[in-house]
């Protein structure tokens, strides 16, 4: 049985071929980046360079040097996190927020003595604006939200939260996860601090690589400090970016790899990458919407969405579903928490979960088709044990 | 002109080829570990579960469950030495520390107000044990020390030094960067509670590898909090190993590689490599003995040493040596501080550095030749230059 895919929004599965062959080829060519005069070491640095570039262009960070490499969004949620929220400070999310950004806030909270603002989510999923405005007044130091939901897809009005947040006096750090190569992204349009995100979802690269974007005049605390290559005998890490963000040898393996799914994604266009996805999430809706007993989450506070799919089945199990669509028809979705544990609770999903069917550039119709379809006859069987 | 790569100390260039298949195997293969129950996460997990299983079998860790991955040796000392060191606490190290372990200590010195002591190389590269033992008498709560300096290749007698620093009643965590794999390395046997590696060096694996071996009772803090793919509902990252010490997505496609990494020294014997490093370290060391003012540096102290010839032609900056090395001869080196400045002021080369020749289980002694050869000629020359 071959499998079909539908878990991209927590790794891709299929990616161009150019990627793997890039890490190939970086892996008997590379020496370390900044770690010696040699062709292997040089050959490393100009095409880590050449990936900060490309990076940069592709999400609209101020230049090459202002992104760094972190091995996940998660690592690079907490850096930027971390090195920003000051002891004592007051720091605002929303209940959208994944756990890479709750925990850190909430480790802040318990060791720094932060406060931790949580905007509420609507149980259609859209932000509670007006409680995000009111949670302002607080003044909070630092407001870290997600672009999209990782549950949901629904994408939040980002350019209104940050100016709103700005306008409060607060930086605002973006979890880009789910949205990075996947729809458009631009940090200086969205007046963003600081943009986290990870290179294995919809940039196409391979795990182990991710990073962020930090704008120009925002210093993060180093969340790393070890070797530099340069300044050594400083007693501390260095304080220029990239570097300050860097520490030890970095993955230029990954990160020739991660060039090349945005040099694809540069020539397809995220845009009609967009679309396509956007489509196959409308194609799955709509045949879903034909389903008794079946729910759709989210899909109504969004000013766009990602192509994810979740729902619930009756009051079934979302992991007996994901089973019975893995182990019965071979199409791989995520149940359970998705890691967005207040989201769960705002949807009043927190018991039951929802089964997340997420699509790729590579994703095709038929695939949709068959996963509705199979869909359609477990929600039938639901409903045949629950009314039989 | 072929490059003649003896830089491996800095990261590994040949491999071998099973290492970058197994990544691109993984590339199209594997699903995110722990994000679901699809085959392509299980075979993921199941992937990254032998490379725990492998790695603590070759680093004599107590149990798969035990080793933790990081993208670097750096993330992993960050983690042990961060996650360990309480406020307040002293701290022990010696000058043959990397930047690795020295900076997060003095930023525990600056943050968190921690105590750090340093105990004095002398000129041949041997530890002052006696200063070490003196050190002990102040009740440090964490060592934390290399394995091998990585500039000479001198291995301490870390057995030794554990065992005492157990008696003061302090914890002791090993930098392995230079050891695993290069030589053997039984982290039970050396009586170390966390030892740090990296993948992309003796273990022959990817960059953006790594991990820490934890002991039985050794509880760390965790550095990263965020995604766990389990216990989602509970607003700390969960304590259980190993991912206590994981956040985020792992970086499976880079395990996949380490483990074909870590398989291909099983098979082949990494006390056999060690030999044959040895071997090339020797020839190299005896062809630059016969060279007039050329100085070899370390080499006395060790009760061991991993393949590395340290050495410093007359008072030419090393960054001259290797820059004619790699131009002229197409020999790749590393020059300058190598991240160990206080290795460098005590063996008395901060001004100068040092010209580093490493070797991988890869290295011919025709390349060592070559390498002599082209020193020589350069050696000459300066010598030359300074007499006429």
């Amino acid at each position: 049985m071959t499998m079909i895919y539908l878990d991209n929004a927590a790794t891709s599965l299929k990616r161009p071929p150019e990627v793997a062959q890039a890490v190939a080829r970086a892996m008997t060519e590379f020496g370390g980046v900044g770690r010696g005069v040699h062709p292997a070491s040089l050959a490393a640095g100009m095409a880590v360079y050449e990936a900060r570039q490309a990076t940069s262009e592709l999400l609209g960070a101020p230049c090459a040097t202002r992104v760094a490499f972190a091995p996940n969004a998660t690592a690079a949620l907490n850096t930027a996190i971390c090195g920003l929220l000051k002891p004592g400070q007051r720091a605002l999310t929303t209940a959208a927020s994944h756990n890479s950004i709750l925990r850190p806030l909430f480790r802040a909270r318990d060791e720094k003595n932060c406060t931790v603002d949580v905007a509420p989510i609507e149980i259609d999923g859209s932000l509670d604006f007006a409680a995000y405005e009111s949670m302002l007044e607080h003044a909070p130091a630092l407001v870290a939200a997600t672009h999209a939901s990782n549950l949901t897809g629904d994408v939040y009005d980002v350019a209104r939260m940050a100016s709103l947040a700005h306008d409060a006096g607060a930086l605002f750090v973006l979890d880009a996860a789910q949205t990075a190569g996947s729809l458009p992204v631009d940090m200086a349009q969205l007046g963003v601090d600081a943009l986290c995100f990870t290179g294995h979802k919809g940039l196409l690269g391979p795990q182990g690589t991710g990073g962020l974007c930090v704008a120009e005049g925002v210093e993060i605390v180093p969340f790393l400090e070890g070797g530099s290559g340069v300044h050594t005998f400083d007693e501390r890490h260095p304080l220029f970016m990239p570097d300050r963000l860097e520490a030890g040898t970095l993955n230029a393996h990954g990160v020739a790899g991660l060039a090349a799914g945005v040099a694809y994604l540069r020539k397809e266009g995220v845009t009609a990458i967009h679309e396509r996805e956007l489509a196959l999430a409308h194609q799955m809706e709509e045949a879903v919407s034909r389903m008794d007993g079946v729910r759709l989450l989210g899909g109504h506070g969004g000013i766009d969405r990602s192509g994810i799919v979740a729902l619930t089945v009756g009051n079934v199990d979302s992991a007996l579903i994901a089973d019975t669509l893995a182990r019965e028809y071979g199409i791989a979705t995520r149940a359970g928490a998705h890691c967005a544990p207040l989201m769960h609770k705002a949807l009043g999903t927190a018991e039951q979960g929802a089964v997340r069917f997420s699509f790729s550039p590579f994703t095709t119709a038929d695939e949709v088709s068959a996963a509705a379809h199979a869909l359609a006859v477990i929600a039938e069987n639901v409903r045949e044990v629950h009314h039989g």
